[in-house]
């Protein structure tokens, strides 16, 4: 490098996303630890929350042996059926006229959740394949109700290999839903199911204990990263880091405006830094005037506020405070010092929602961490 | 079809986005009308705000004959250049080290915006290629500020091939800000760029007159169908039908609780729907509780609100109210009825999140309608 270029002003534009699947796999393990002796599963639905679902599944196939992924919709599992060639794909959604061709040609699971859809899978049913059926016990979302069940013949309850339903309040320990869904499901497994291996809890039901762990876990948002037991410590690492680069640093005088309509004005002089990300790479605009931005200089981590609206490929902090800040530095939307959990509640919403919502964005150069190699 | 298929319930699972592109081109015709003798350009950063960018490039390429793109990085213009050969593609982010290879490559138009971007450009420049400038007039975002364009030499002030600036406020027709800054960039091109084009509006400034419309106007927000014009009736056509099928339908005795945190408790018997889309689709989570969903029965439109927590992959809904409801129905989250504009006010925020939000998810079954042939 030349004395010159040394000193040529570093020119960035494209936002980075960093994935850490060493700290996944780190993640995946806890869980495996924690609702021991149940069996570890791994939910990749929605591109594994954004993240990669090929990488994922194929990260945990090879290193962690994981044997049994959940994706929501049969195009999910066709997208990782060859990196996970043994596995078990179940589908939450279940199997409809619209998906049944991807079914037989990945051998996927159905998840069944309703009288109708199973009269559909008797219908169409794929030689080999066990469905899973899904019960309500208290989400009111999908699966069997009460007086369904009732109406199951010896060879329908036969023809599943699994039961599962679904928490509506894990993460809050002592919510008297937690209970009242455990005693519905062991009620409904004594009396229907007492043969096949049970799964109801996903990764915040996990930290409930035996009860809840039953045969086998559904690890899904914690594993990245989210802490699905607010009420105590993340045990969980962060595995996603978002940075976009500085690309202008300008002065602002007093009684400035900045951002569509206007709605920060200067009270008095300040730095500003446009950061070049925005919503359109799944930033929430809620942040507006609200959330924060972070600049590392010699070892230390700087806060700066987001002032005006988010734009679409735009933010704006306030860098006053920022020392030494130039232009191509990078500002950290999420890392291990401000993560998901804490992106979310400046956003009023969960880590789920912003993780899915960032992951998909095709602007980002991605990279992979994973030094693990396959066993 | 036999007569046991006729009567055999309709099971679908995934939800389905559609796209008209026959409406997008009729937007852009009525814009560009509206905005004449300005030359019309379309923005298409963001994968065209995230309904296909290839596709809408290629439409108004072929069907418009528009010649001039806008995108934010220089991999979206990467991505669109072979379908638009001729056109002239615009990078609003500018170009840096981490992009320099794209310019050349496939012949992109940066927008420079600040002096150290220019010297990075002054020493890496592609032959050929006469960057815009983007000055600063208001919105204290990306561009050259007054004390800066003094520093410019005449050689500097010769390379550029237009001139641009982003309004702050368009979207209402009275605010200061549009006249301070009309104003203000009259001033920079009579000072500085008299013989080349300029550029100021966007589509909520092409609706401000001709002062505004200047050379060249920047169709986006309303192309794909959002009133960037609020105070007045929208002109624009809905693009956007965003629908998905009905899983389940249960009863819901009083008392009982719906969703994550039971948010939502029924204060009588209610009939409610499970909808196949959540917010790993796209749909904000903000519309927990409060957003809805429209059932088509009979050439009548209902209205079913959302109850409960939005998830990751359903949505639930009351539809006490709506008649002959059966599973495998579509409810329509977005539609000519209930547009962008009227799901981000539910969402508490604007369109052009929604839609770049929704369309980039890869669950959808995507549809383009498309009638216009190559002229």
């Amino acid at each position: 490098m030349s004395f010159l270029t040394r000193f040529e002003p570093k020119i960035l534009t494209q936002p980075v996303l960093k994935i850490d699947l060493n700290h996944l796999i780190e993640n995946y393990k806890t869980l495996e630890r924690i609702s021991s002796p149940a069996i570890p599963s791994a939910v990749v639905k929605d591109e594994a929350y954004g993240v990669g679902a090929r990488q994922v599944a194929k990260a945990l196939y090879e290193v962690c042996d994981c044997q049994h992924f959940w994706v929501a919709h049969a195009c999910e599992g066709a997208k990782i059926a060859d990196v996970v060639p043994k596995a078990n794909i179940f589908v939450l959604q279940g199997v409809g006229a619209d998906s049944l061709s991807l079914f037989e040609e990945h051998q996927l699971i159905p998840v069944i959740c309703s009288p109708q859809m199973l009269a559909f899978w008797k219908k169409h049913k794929i030689k080999g394949i066990k469905p899973v059926i899904q019960v309500e016990t208290g989400l009111n979302r999908l699966g069997f109700r009460p007086e369904e069940l009732k109406n199951l013949s010896k060879a329908d309850l036969k023809m599943f290999g699994m039961v599962m339903s679904h928490l509506s309040c894990a993460d809050e320990k002592d919510h008297f839903m937690n209970e009242h869904q455990c005693q519905n499901f062991k009620r409904i497994r004594s009396k229907y199911f007492e043969n096949i291996p049970a799964s109801l809890a996903a990764s915040d039901g996990a930290f409930l204990g035996e009860d809840f762990c039953c045969d086998m876990v559904r690890l899904g948002a914690a594993m990245y990263g989210i802490n699905t037991a607010p009420y105590r410590p993340n045990q969980m690492k962060n595995i996603i880091t978002v940075k976009a680069p500085v690309l202008q640093i300008e002065n602002l005088a007093k009684g400035e405006f900045v951002g569509y309509s206007a709605t920060y004005r200067a009270a008095s002089a300040r730095k500003i830094a446009i950061v070049s990300i925005g919503y359109g790479d799944g930033i929430p605009r809620a942040l507006s005037n609200i959330g924060k931005v972070f600049f590392k200089c010699k070892s230390k981590t700087y806060e700066a506020r987001i002032i005006g609206r988010v734009s679409m490929d735009n933010i704006i902090c306030d860098v006053t405070d920022v020392p030494d800040l130039k232009i191509g530095d990078f500002g950290y939307l999420i890392f291990d010092e401000y993560t998901l959990d804490d992106i979310a509640r400046d956003s009023n919403t969960i880590g789920y929602e912003i993780v899915s919502r960032i992951g998909k964005n095709p602007r980002f150069a991605r990279e992979y961490i994973r030094t693990y190699k396959r066993k």
